[in-house]
């Protein structure tokens, strides 16, 4: 089956967000926040000991140092304070999985370094350096068809290729930007049949109506707000049926 | 010899702190700033590769999430929350000599929580079971004659008894509190006497004029002001000669 | 009727606390966190302009530089650095009034701050002394019978003693530690006959059955939970039904 | 005599930068960091100390919240996000003027918040409306012919057009990108001859050698390294000497 990804652990002291609990049995992997953009030490430890308990595919998810802006704000940093920002954040993330003695399956970057990079070698290679330094097995999670996806191939570095549910794609297969209107797929029913076309012919139906070839490895499913878990639900339902 | 180890990598940003590079070639062991009281990411990477060109032994020094107070003001925290802390500046910090395959040698806390977990097991035991979960062969450098020295060698965990040159002592083997007028050695040849007594007799004498049993690992001398170079040369030069 | 206060503008970035918008019609006062332990420039404009809508009486609520910790772990700081520190909090959170022309009309320290300048005149003391320099017609909210309260009174600074509706309280007037079984009081309506006690008499019942004298100008309620609206719109119906 | 400003109060808790005792005696105006970029509640209460000592024009220097970076670094943010960043800062800076009854004279934005308020009317609006809804007789000190400062103009606040000493010229007025090899004049006589030109004729000789006219209310010199201080006190001293 396809990997279903989704971003958890982004709570910070006494602020809870998203429900993870309810999330991880109905994903395969998780991204999990490091401490830059959201996540604390306290935080980080619960959130890995419960994706152990549902022996799930752990990934750290760094970002930005912008707890204010949630990492999703943009910010001009050097490829050497990229590297060393995301090192930093792997180690820290890595430690409260070394004394579970459980692998650091994948690395996914958040928010606006995520973006960042997968339109610009400038902020993509250093993190792949960064990952590929710290150890080369680690996968990669990043936008598939960017560059950042590119670059780490490049290196040998292996990638997960992720697509999306409920956003739709240019005839280029890249998203088409949230400013459009029609970036969003509303439809719950739409957005799977996006997932299982994917998985099954790996092509997309662009907004021009055009199928595109398109590399999926995982998806990425959203952790907040009680519809969530509904869609998350229904997808993995769908998905294990097909397979079967 | 003994060990002579110093506080380093505390600079932040733009801001510099210390003379690194003209301490390191005086010393055996250097204590890096993880992120939390001094350092980030930037400066641990600079600072790690400047001591392992010197060959050193590098530990880890994590102190409380506390920049504008230099991790030196004490912090009411739960042991939860401080085994977190420690693990998590631990794992950040290590990443940085994984990527050289250095050893991560030592930890020693920075500052207040060095202070508190001297005295107070409550913070001394989670300090312990973080380095010991982290590696269990890590050397904990903590205050000769301490708690949190009993505790880690109760726990199993190798310890530096840590001694200081410029600071006097009690009959009952502990440092003078900064409050007394006698707490300080200014005296320099007085300072590397103490030290030289404490390698030849294992003993160090009291304010009070008794002769006082110590163990003496590994001895702390200053980084920053020009004075403290002065005195690491003095000091080094003093103990080579001894060994001869 | 006595004045009904609460702590709002507790939120973060993306991360939501409290029930703002339900709980502002219950009360009299509120009191808006200035961007360390809780709230940032965002959440104090917008709390802001809630409560001026309201039209309540609006108060400063600084805190610890702690948000991991929501300014509740106590921090060892000089009394200059208190000052400053209370200071800054004060003229950040005061220039968001100054735009709509709108009295800053108090000051209540936020959790561990509050707390330990409830006991402690080293901490007390700088924090009477920032508002009053700041502005010394600004009242001081402060446990009632507390030194910080004392130290206001003898510096001439506006006070109103705060109580607790759901907290009892010893024979000396201190508030039962929370460590203690019978600390909280549960019943909803014992809660609310303490207040009117208080109001009505002056006195409270001791957890030894004595009647206490006790100043209570203004009474603290809970912002977060359901319970706490629900709790906050009886005791509200209660005061204003007494006072007919 | 032409206002000459510099930046000082930028140390930060234990880091020390800058030399601002020396540095005050030389200027007519000093920009202090308030708290984001770099500046503490300690730092800025002994820097407005040490000014009001030397009866200087005192400023607001607001940042972005970066201390890492020293607010270099360009961050997006919406002109909420701005407006509410910025009137923060001026708020809690202000406060320590208030206790001394000393007028607050201009704002100045920092860093890579002036640079991207110089050339984007989406960052210089927001920051404009911040002052003026303060107290719109303060002054702004923007880059000369800046869209900040045609921004400023349009809405009424009173503007001191900026101007470099150090900073070569391009034909339409604009400052030599640093990226480029004549951007910076190191010759300290022709900086100050740029400088007396500017009070003299109202223009400067740009690098193609083209008299330009550029409005000159003030001009930033350095305050950091020892040069920055010899180079204050020679054109304080050309200056003094030209106005006779």
């Amino acid at each position: 089956m396809i990997d279903i990804n989704c971003d958890l652990g982004e709570s910070y002291g006494v602020y809870k967000l998203g429900q993870d609990s309810f999330m991880m049995p109905e994903v395969t992997s998780v991204n999990i926040a490091c401490g830059f953009h959201a996540g604390d030490p306290q935080i980080i430890s619960e959130t890995i000991e419960m994706a152990i308990h549902h022996n799930l595919r752990i990934g750290a998810h760094p970002g930005f140092p912008d707890l204010q802006g949630f990492g999703r704000r943009n910010m001009v940093m050097t490829p050497n304070e990229i590297y060393n920002m995301v090192l930093y954040q792997i180690g820290a993330f890595s430690a409260f999985l070394k004394v579970h003695d459980y692998p650091l399956h994948h690395v996914k970057p958040h928010g606006a370094l995520y973006n960042m990079a997968a339109v610009n070698e400038e902020y993509a290679a250093p993190i792949v350096r960064a990952i590929a330094d710290f150890d080369s097995s680690i996968k990669l999670y990043a936008l598939s068809g960017s560059i950042l996806a590119t670059v780490a191939e490049r290196a040998g570095l292996p990638v997960f290729h992720e697509v999306f549910a409920d956003r739709t794609y240019q005839n280029d297969g890249t998203l088409t930007p949230r400013s459009c209107k029609n970036a969003l797929i509303k439809d719950d029913q739409q957005a799977i049949q996006q997932v299982v076309n994917l998985v099954e012919s790996g092509k997309v139906l662009s907004v021009d109506g055009k199928w595109i070839p398109l590399k999926a490895d995982t998806v990425c499913i959203h952790g907040d707000g009680e519809h969530a878990l509904m869609f998350a639900q229904k997808l993995r339902k769908q998905l294990v049926k097909k397979e079967g």
